[in-house]
């Protein structure tokens, strides 16, 4: 055994699962995953869970404190993953409890978008911060709110689903089946779509309309803002446009020192961010100008969600 | 001296300050009040408030506890009024210091809209609660957010500004001079904007056209309106409308298990709580529907911020 203390994070997804074991200062010391739909059942997919927690802990021959799991539709109360829509089981799954009675040690259970909040509290960019907001731009738009050095759950469990606050009365349809949710504007998915309304108008000129629509994505997009293509350009500026104010009405509710961006989208870098700051400090109220900072995750990509559950079995 | 426990609560206003003396049950034992412009200085102020704290003790002959402090731009954290814009008194006045000073108690300050959700707290609608958000409808739109049992501040102490979130992207002019705020739409005076612009359109009956523009406030609105006027219904209906937007965008990033209505367009009752319960349950994620309730204040609406104020000494 070894004398550093160690937990496994678990990053469940409706593609894979992927359990890591790290020690406390972050480092990853070993790494399995398997096809989360390769189980037939929920109680062959938790043994298999725990299969393969053991294996890689005695694999290299770790004692583990504790386990942390980052899950679709997870509830950190109830320890429950509740009707996940990107899981093939339905209904209640009591994943915590059923990992517990497994394994004899501690496990701690949020969703993913929280898990990675945790992961920037304890390993990444908001290191010693006691309020901030992380927002994950991929597929869809996910977040997680901390509050007083916690992250924030709520009467509920369900707390930080700033991606789906209604920005547009009766705007965009989204994956949520409302409408003008921030995420059918400021995702991955969404700033594509914006972009295809731009295009839509055919007396625009566009170096984009030399790409397939159905392989336009958000790298592309920033790949044509770059060399300078004013659709492109134009499409991330409105975009940047709803993030503000989604931001800084934000900022009204809880007053962080700082706004996390990760995800595929904000992967664009200064393209997103640089009219981003320009539209907040228009929306700003005064009495918050220069209180937080937007910043970039700081956990490197292919490990982000691996350090953001284990981050839960550290504290 | 009195053997129960008695505290101060002291609303400063920009028209007048009353201090009142409770006793831990919530019942005002005492209450005074002088014109807050009538003192020339701030320090002049400061020792009027001392006094009044003082004689009205000695009145009751109780021993204070503590004094708690609502006011325009209060600072909890620092203990400091801020540039508030409706008290004569300009820069940072350190009242919190200045009052333990002087009276050798605790002190603790902070805005109005936060007393007054520290207030349901302890003494009102929210007592037992541990999640809940206060709105005050009234010539502004105010808030109080509480978490885990505690107003929320943030990093800056500013925390729980709701009422200037952006509703409406380059909307109606705001008081706090930007656009499109909750509060230029959904106080006492945003309905009223809202009603004048379904009368600008004159091909419209209603009994409203009878009323003196300057003399149109919420209260007449909603007499109009329960005698069935299409347009004061109608403007009821809109500003309920965006109000469920602003309240099931809250509940995404708190996940309170209630919003309580204060304020002079919340005594319209069900006028407005009525149409507001439909459009939050056509705004309201699934996961979220049933999770919370609307309620109004419990406080008495001449006590409520005298209430407010001293609930922040008892903890």
């Amino acid at each position: 055994m070894g004398t550093i203390t160690n937990v496994a994070g678990i990053d469940i997804g409706g593609t894979n699962t992927v359990c890591g074991i790290i020690d406390v200062s972050g480092k990853v010391v070993g790494k399995a995953q398997f096809k989360t739909a390769s189980l037939a059942s929920y109680p062959k997919y938790a043994s298999k869970l725990t299969e393969t927690v053991k294996n890689l802990a005695g694999k290299h021959s770790v004692e583990l404190k504790g386990v942390g799991i980052g899950a679709p539709n997870a509830n950190y109360y109830t320890g429950n993953i509740e009707t996940a829509a990107n899981l093939p089981w339905k209904g209640t799954l009591r994943l915590k409890d059923d990992m517990e009675n497994n394994l004899g040690i501690p496990v701690t259970i949020t969703n993913d978008a929280n898990a990675a909040a945790h992961g920037e509290l304890i390993f990444g960019a908001a290191r010693g911060m006691k309020n901030f907001i992380m927002l994950t731009l991929g597929t869809g738009v996910g977040s997680g709110i901390v509050i007083d050095g916690r992250v924030l759950y709520g009467h509920t469990g369900f707390a930080g689903e700033l991606g789906h606050v209604i920005m547009v009365e009766n705007g965009r349809i989204c994956g949520c089946g409302r409408k003008g949710c921030l995420e059918a504007y400021a995702s991955a998915t969404g700033i594509v779509k914006t972009a295809m309304e731009f295009l839509e108008d055919g007396s625009n000129p566009s170096s984009l309309r030399s790409v397939q629509a159905e392989k336009l994505n958000s790298y592309i997009l920033s790949q044509h803002a770059e060399s300078g293509d004013p659709i492109a350009l134009k499409t991330f500026d409105v975009t940047a446009r709803m993030l503000a104010i989604a931001i800084t009405n934000s900022v009204l509710f809880s007053s962080p020192e700082a706004i996390i961006l990760s995800g595929g989208l904000a992967r664009a870098g200064t393209l997103l961010t640089d009219p981003l700051a320009e539209h907040i400090d228009d929306f700003i109220m005064p009495v918050f100008r220069g209180s937080f900072q937007v910043l970039h995750t700081a956990l490197p990509e292919s490990d982000a969600a691996i350090l953001g559950a284990a981050s839960l079995a550290i504290g």
